[in-house]
């Protein structure tokens, strides 16, 4: 193989996104300062990148371009980031303490964490539509990717699994319920960041389909492996505090099956997506296999 | 005139967004209970439906047909709605009535109205992207209508607006301030539920820019009118407590300069957003022209 390796190719495109973030409310449009900074001080606070990253490498795994697919990536991650400002609030999780960081409201009080979130949402629409004009991609192909965003972030999707995981709270008896507050709370924003990479870089609709599987699959692995850090992680590297799930009596995956078989369940998910990529023909699904691997062997 | 009347026209363009409203998340789909329940609580909770109504009738006045607003005309009332929501949270003005029912945070308690809001709010772009694909309107005239959705919406639009609000409550000293707060908080909306009315009815550039100058206009009419009846309206027909800018200390429009030249100011304002319609060549001018009028003798 003669592309960049896993590691300089994550941290190639996080320095990317991170600059097309940082410009990505510039300083002469005309936004109350408040506003400004909460925005900022949440969208830069580090973080994996892990959306915007599946993104760009589906854009490339179909053959387009990183560039072309940037704008797209950072709407995901504007999503992704006002998810988590809104889900520190008090009313929800009532975190004080994100990537090893204050959360919004605790610096910028409630009111202004609600708003900064609900601007980073309606921006990310911003950032998603500007696409076509900034790099020539077809005005159906940005408007199916925007409807596709409003689905998955949605009622039926993210804000769907955000409701259910809250009603969770009160005690879930059934796996298929734990699958329900994944999939959506979890998978759905990250098929829908791959799904729009492959559009931007003119998957077919097989590979639209095999990307589909690829993130529902991998999403739910995600999602397991953040229930098995929260009992084995190392706090410094996880940058929050572990056993955070059983303090707040959080039914897990390593409550209902316990911690190897969750192991497995990482492994064999992992497995069942990479095969979806391998057998849709994709000109280059090196980069999307390599992070599938990433992704299960994460330590934070 | 051989169309209807004003009070017919409104009437009937209310049942039909209030219809469609009613089954924008139709029971097919898989929601959590609480999530469609408290988005269905604040989305058919009455209210003028200005905003939807304005977004027809620029459709109309271009020579467009209402039918194909509709979507776009809904979007507008859940953008309405959820800011609406989130607004009344505790940590915002906390008011516990709204159109002289509980609020959402009353009813479904506080984590629920905020992601009722948020899921609100992505819906909207749902059913903006969906006039392509039912209505036949372009891509990129859709395309156009979201980006502007996010803008007039977004940080730069209402979003900063409220912001402005909130940081105005230790205090206004200028006119100036006071004008950027309505301007974003409640203009933006109107102008952009006028311009995507216009771009769905095929309106030229010129009148685009009428229609802008039009909803500035009246946009910045009808906050001070509502600034007004809360000094001299009837707690009845405004469904809610008179009186309370006085209460929250809040900085207004007759505060600045008077009741009786607010109310020239509203008069003035009405007049000149009239102007540039007339001054543009519409096919059908007349329904925008009464709305105007309306907007400004209203009571509640």
């Amino acid at each position: 193989m003669s592309g960049p390796s896993l590691t300089e190719y994550l941290k190639g495109h996080t320095l990317r996104i991170e600059k097309e973030l940082a410009s990505s409310l510039p300083e002469r449009w005309d936004v109350p300062g408040p506003l400004r900074e909460s925005m900022a001080y949440s969208l830069m606070a580090g973080g994996k990148r892990m959306r915007p990253i599946l993104t760009i490498a589906a854009a490339e795994a179909c053959g387009g371009s990183a560039e072309a697919a940037i704008p797209v990536a950072c709407a995901v991650e504007m999503i992704h980031t006002y998810s988590l400002i809104h889900d520190d609030l008090p009313a929800l999780d009532n975190d004080d303490y994100r990537r090893g960081r204050l959360t919004s409201h605790k610096v910028f009080g409630e009111a202004t964490a609600i708003l900064a979130g609900d601007a980073l949402l309606t921006h990310a629409f911003y950032s998603a539509a500007r696409s076509a004009r900034e790099h020539g991609i077809a005005a159906d192909t940005v408007l199916s990717i925007i409807e596709e965003l409003s689905y998955y972030a949605g009622p039926r999707g993210m804000v769907g699994g955000q409701v259910a995981d809250m009603q969770g709270e009160q005690g879930l008896t059934r796996l298929e319920e734990l699958d329900y507050i994944h999939t959506h709370k979890t998978s759905d924003l990250i098929v829908f960041s791959l799904k729009a990479g492959g559009r931007i870089g003119g998957a077919t609709e097989r590979q639209l389909d095999a990307l589909e599987l690829f993130g529902t699959n991998i999403g739910l692995a995600f999602q397991i492996q953040d229930d098995i850090l929260d009992i084995v992680g190392d706090e410094k590297k996880l940058g929050k505090a572990v056993r955070s799930d059983e303090k707040q009596q959080k039914v897990t995956y390593p409550y209902f099956i316990g911690l190897e078989r969750s192991r497995d369940k990482v492994a064999s998910l992992t497995e069942l997506g990479k095969e979806a990529i391998v057998n849709a023909d994709f000109p280059q699904p090196d980069m999307l296999l390599q992070l599938a691997d990433y992704l299960m062997k994460r330590d934070h």
